[in-house]
């Protein structure tokens, strides 16, 4: 087989088989394939597409270039949950908690990665103590007995799509929904996932700008999925607007403790709802997406989804005491509220430019060496479709440099669109794929 | 600028600008710009093509990534003529004699290359003593005085070409109009062009294989030459078939001197005064391509273009006794008959595997470090449209192995087709774009 062939026959329009998909990215891991052969068919990719057949071996190809976490010692389907990446999103901190107090295993496995704030560990090292370090049957055990435990990132999973992923985004190669959707769908398989639910992001602060492109991306990965044998549901969720009130990374876990308290912020409980009772459908812990919202709610009501919060964090050494009393988090010197210059409705709030106000703040990592500051961000105080007045706190700046403090006011009130006569139509949900 | 927002316009079906092209061709030339960058662009190119100011700037980056001869001390017009490449095309040998036997100056620059036979050098290397290495202003003054002279590759002409050709050639974007137009045209002004005719081969022993592939590459080099004030004529013609009768080097030195002195082939001669005609004209040597034929046809009529062969000849220190006498030139030790079992006309000569007949003999270097034998080769007996009775020599195949000539004789009989009832109704030449 040559590498020269399976250029030309994509170029010219034709399917790649199993085989050649599995030589040229197994070729590619070992090295044995250069770069500049790989970049063109990609492009060529980028022009003839893949099919459905195509992308599913591209995507098992990519899951066995390296390890794959073996999680059959953990009784029950592992369901994971996997969001295409947005700003304020801390559905992962609740939905974690109220899923394990139901009974369905969440053995979850998390990077620190790039970004406007932190990873889950980042955010979850809040807890004063808290780590991710542990051997593997330590991690097992706690699933099994707690249902819930968060490693950090072992194991070479997927290098393949590490590796052409790098490539892509430095040959425009990166927007094909064939490449995108194996590249997620092999993370996840490799890290030992019987299930998924997928949070499709669509609008500012998304990769997907329009919900036309999230359903179709959304498609591809469901049927992935069914090709593949691992059950999966994507939701397809608003983000023209920061989800919640929180962006920072102690301030999100504080809006995480407040919504498994039952005061969480509408948006937030409500896409924690559905992606949550489609984990505990896939789970077989009920047997309709409305049986299983309502057990979700049961675990707010009754206190085991935040009982459930403190065993785990417990388990993995954190200081569960700010729990309960939250002022015991790290707090920022300044909280600087944002008044609003102008009347009338929100009707627009640039997601990615606040996420951006938010790093700059230090809340999140420019580059691998930043370090990040736990106690900065911003909190909404106003989101789309609300009423302003002038004079009207429309969010606060909770920074430890005055200086960056101030600038964040100045750019959140450039983020913000209020008009006169706004009628919000957007939902928060758009479509669910299964 | 980026090399990504270059790929990014052109993948998206931008036309990029001049000095975007200039930046590309500069920092790969350099090495500033990756392989796998350039690849993933060439791919973009293949999908979206060029367009006819996006191809000449693209030339000319490429022209000017090197030297570029300075032939400006040679008096006249000078013509480049260019083939595409094709089974024992023999026009160069006797068109360069012809042309400067009329006062136009041929300046030429060749390399050994690889290929069936030998490129020009190695077959005029058949003449004992002659020799391409000269110093520039000798190479110059002997274009001056004899109006014709050969010297073998100097400087680095067109690097950028060099290397896309080679990165186009592993990635499966060779064919491509403007990247295979730029790429011939590219050479022939480096190598100091000031009009340039194009023998463009169409059919099986051709790079295109119909007409009209070969009218839309042969129309892209006119439109290119437009543009940057190169008089350019494209004849296009035929290759289904060898040109001539002789194939080898020091076989194909024989039958330029056998044509310049009146008894060449038919459509040798009739490709040679079709070439040479707009030489003479682009020259401005004659006013009309007529005109210029009957001035040619007088030159092999008078003798002058035998004698330009013979000053050329010695004034590179070659032996001219055997153009007078050529049973002088390198003989092989078997000359084989291949005789027909089949009875009708020639319908087909499969030219392409009789050129690598021809190699297999020793004719063409396979690799850059074969030897080349200049006495094999194949002398046609038969060609398209004439008739062969069982018994008739069809060809004759010089070899100096006797094993090698007899797998030689089976290969032609299987590379020629023998019907009954075939009527020829391929031109040799197919059109003309200037």
């Amino acid at each position: 087989m040559r590498m020269y062939d399976l250029i030309l026959k994509k170029r010219n329009g034709h399917e790649l088989t199993k085989e050649e998909i599995e030589f040229f990215v197994d070729g590619y891991t070992k090295g044995n394939i250069p770069d500049y052969q790989v970049s063109a068919l990609l492009m060529a990719i980028y022009f003839q597409k893949m099919n459905k057949r195509e992308t599913s071996d591209l995507t098992m190809a990519m899951v066995n270039s390296g390890d794959i976490l073996d999680l059959s010692a953990i009784e029950g389907i592992k369901v994971d949950k996997h969001s295409t990446g947005g700003v304020g999103d801390t559905t992962t901190l609740v939905l974690g908690p109220m899923v394990a107090a139901l009974g369905v295993p969440v053995a979850k496995m998390s990077g620190r990665g790039l970004g406007h704030t932190g990873g889950t560990i980042d955010k979850l090292e809040a807890f004063k103590g808290f780590s991710v370090e542990m051997p593997q049957d330590k991690f097992i055990k706690n699933v099994n007995s707690i249902k819930l435990a968060l490693v950090g990132q072992t194991g070479d999973l997927a290098p393949a799509d590490k590796k052409l992923y790098a490539l892509r985004d430095v040959t425009t190669t990166v927007d094909n929904v064939s490449l995108i959707a194996s590249s997620i769908m092999s993370k996840k398989i490799a890290a030992g996932a019987d299930a998924i639910v997928l949070d499709v992001k669509v609008g500012d602060g998304a990769f997907m700008k329009t919900p036309e492109d999230a359903k179709i991306l959304a498609t591809e990965m469901v049927e992935i999925g069914k090709h593949i044998g691992r059950n999966t549901v994507a939701i397809i969720s608003d983000m023209d607007q920061p989800l919640g009130l929180a962006i920072g990374n102690a301030l999100e876990v504080e809006e995480a403790i407040k919504t498994l308290k039952g005061e969480g912020p509408e948006d937030l409980v409500e896409l924690c709802l559905e992606l949550g009772s489609n984990m505990v459908v896939l789970a077989k812990k009920a047997n309709t997406v409305k049986e299983a919202k309502e057990m979700l709610k049961e675990t707010i009501k009754s206190g085991s989804a935040l009982n459930k919060l403190k065993e785990f964090i417990a388990a993995q050494g954190g200081d569960i005491e700010c729990i309960d009393d939250t002022s015991k988090f790290p707090k920022a010197k300044h909280i600087i509220p944002v008044i609003s210059e102008k009347s009338g409705k929100v009707s627009k709030i640039h997601s990615e430019n606040i996420g951006i106000i938010a790093m700059e703040l230090g809340a999140g990592r420019a580059t691998k060496e930043s370090i990040i500051d736990q106690a900065v961000g911003i909190i909404l105080n106003k989101k789309r479709g609300n009423e302003v007045a002038v004079g009207d706190i429309i969010a606060y700046v909770h920074a430890n440099d005055l200086e960056k403090g101030n600038k964040a006011v100045k750019d959140i009130l450039a983020n913000y669109e209020i008009v006169e006569g706004y009628e919000n139509n957007i939902p928060l949900i758009y479509d669910i794929v299964r």
